[in-house]
């Protein structure tokens, strides 16, 4: 079986490096050249707009699947009809554009924290004036990792802002939250349904720096309930992440992705299957595999610059992971997870 | 960096597939083409007489370690001055002649049963004399799974073999044993040694079909005193695998291999750190990964032909490993473990 992936990332890496030995071959397609010693697949270079190119990338594989959310839509509904794309387009274009992704929540009476939509100055000072100070101005799309973020904590800060263009944001109400959690799912087409241990993940400057698993977490079930309504909602298959704030004793939604998580990396070396073989599981309809975790662990990211493998493994339980991307302020260029 | 592999087998690919992520390379020599499909770096198809090839192979490569010991001495030693080798060529030699092997047992003094050197009928006739019936016949050299073995039963078995030539074979006394075990063990460059836990293993026809990890078994001292008083006298760096035979209350060292192991596949899925990354952080002088056993498990080899994935995948627990081989009568072809 082929497997096409939009994206070359290390999401679609980890997805191929537990893929060839279950005898599986992946084609990726990406607007951007990977890394030159990327050799897991063949790989396609070309543009969101070439659809020549896509259409040629879905005639060379038997499902197609996503690295990450921030494709145009126009992409997904052009391989749909061609080939079995999942998630679906139902499924990701809510996950593209925070305020459809609010709307859901609210939709399904899940918790979340407040929030308006701001497309000029005076809404944005409506939305203070309903939400308060400090407030969160987010991108409704291509947001991530922190980008397009901007806290408004004051009068002062918001009547600097009057100047600058709004379309397409959306202002949300101040979270105080005791953990930041997430929860990964998984659902086949047969529909079978497995979840991951609860995350709990650190943040810093949007960018996440730590995930900690937490089996037995007394939150698991609200996640999970959260999760699988929205799974059950769009027949989804393949991996869906939820990211939520917990806030005194309830979970609050925050953020839908459609897809491998980097969250769930540290089910690589401490869960019975990882998140990247349930994902490609479940867009074949294999029987999905067992999420138990098999021991207590810590996942950092390796943010701007890779430190020496040699320095990270003198830990005799670190798991050590370079993506063999060129380091840049702020890039992921790796990870590692340590068991207890 | 750079690793070079002699052979382009499952072993070389499961290396490759840890070492991958850890933002290692690959190049792999191998006289026979690997299958179509495999991606994992550069391949060498190239005789084991083609010096040429070889010394382009040495110099492309920062190290260069081997996926099987039945490689010409000539090509070992022509490699070892040109690129560092591990396990070198002292170490090596030895693990490709049984006659050798029983040798380095009887002169560290560990257990082993008897033998006699048999290069001409009248050998094999007072070596009968001496181990009595049944005895078993093995090739010196160039045996795995089980081939170039013949049982000789009885004095007429034995009358039948007189028209054959029988240069460079072991006779071996029967073995009444209880269980058939391996320990693998690793070293680093600098001197760092670590064992996995005992590897109860059951072959048919001399092919291992299952193995099963003891954690704490009673034998796992015996056992690892073996390896490690080897390990020492070479100054060995890599993976080493020792094969010994329980009989009554008794390790018998039967069979080295200098290198990662079959019934070492289970580390892949339920130890911290696989018998594939220890080997390669060990030809690169990194510290050793914890070798604790995360879950009981079961290894089961998929011989002949391969089962559906989806078919293995229905038992949740199993970790499933297609080589991208073609079928063969008892060809290894993958390999399934099965976690407790």
């Amino acid at each position: 079986m082929r497997i096409g992936v939009l994206g070359a990332g290390q999401l679609g890496q980890m997805m191929a490096l537990r893929g060839i030995p279950l005898g599986l071959q992946f084609h990726f397609y990406s607007p951007t050249p990977p890394s030159p010693q990327f050799c897991l697949g063949q790989v396609t270079v070309a543009g969101w707009d070439d659809t020549a190119a896509l259409q040629k990338f879905a005639a060379s594989v038997d499902v197609v699947t996503l690295e990450t959310e921030n494709i145009p839509t126009a992409v997904l509904t052009l391989l749909e009809p061609l080939v079995p794309l999942y998630p679906t387009v139902a499924a990701v274009t809510p996950c593209q554009d925070r305020w459809l992704e609010k709307q859901l929540f609210v939709k399904h009476g899940f918790a979340t924290n407040d929030f308006r939509l701001v497309d000029t100055y005076a809404q944005l000072q409506e939305a203070a004036q309903h939400l308060g100070f400090p407030l969160v101005l987010k991108q409704r799309r291509q947001g991530y990792d922190g980008k397009g973020q901007v806290v408004v904590r004051d009068a002062a800060e918001l009547a600097a802002l009057r100047e600058r263009a709004w379309q397409g944001y959306l202002a949300e109400a101040w979270v105080n939250f005791s953990r930041e959690v997430s929860l990964i799912a998984v659902r086949n087409r047969r529909g079978e349904v497995r979840c991951y241990d609860l995350c709990v993940n650190v943040h810093q400057d949007g960018i996440l720096v730590r995930t900690t698993v937490s089996p037995g977490d007394a939150y698991f079930e609200q996640a999970r309930h959260y999760v699988t309504t929205l799974l059950e909602s769009w027949q989804y298959v393949g991996v869906l992440t939820l990211e939520m704030f917990q806030c005194r004793d309830e979970l609050w939604c925050n953020e839908l992705a459609p897809r491998v998580h980097n969250s769930g990396h540290w089910t690589l070396d401490a869960a019975v299957t990882s998140q990247f073989e349930n994902h490609l599981r479940a867009l074949l309809d294999w029987p999905l595999g067992d999420t138990r975790t098999l021991a207590p662990c810590v996942m950092h990211n390796l943010l701007s610059h890779l430190p020496l493998p040699q320095d990270v493994l003198a830990q005799p339980t670190a798991r050590f992971y370079d993506y063999g991307k060129q380091p840049a302020p702020q890039r992921k260029l790796g990870h590692v997870t340590v068991l207890q």
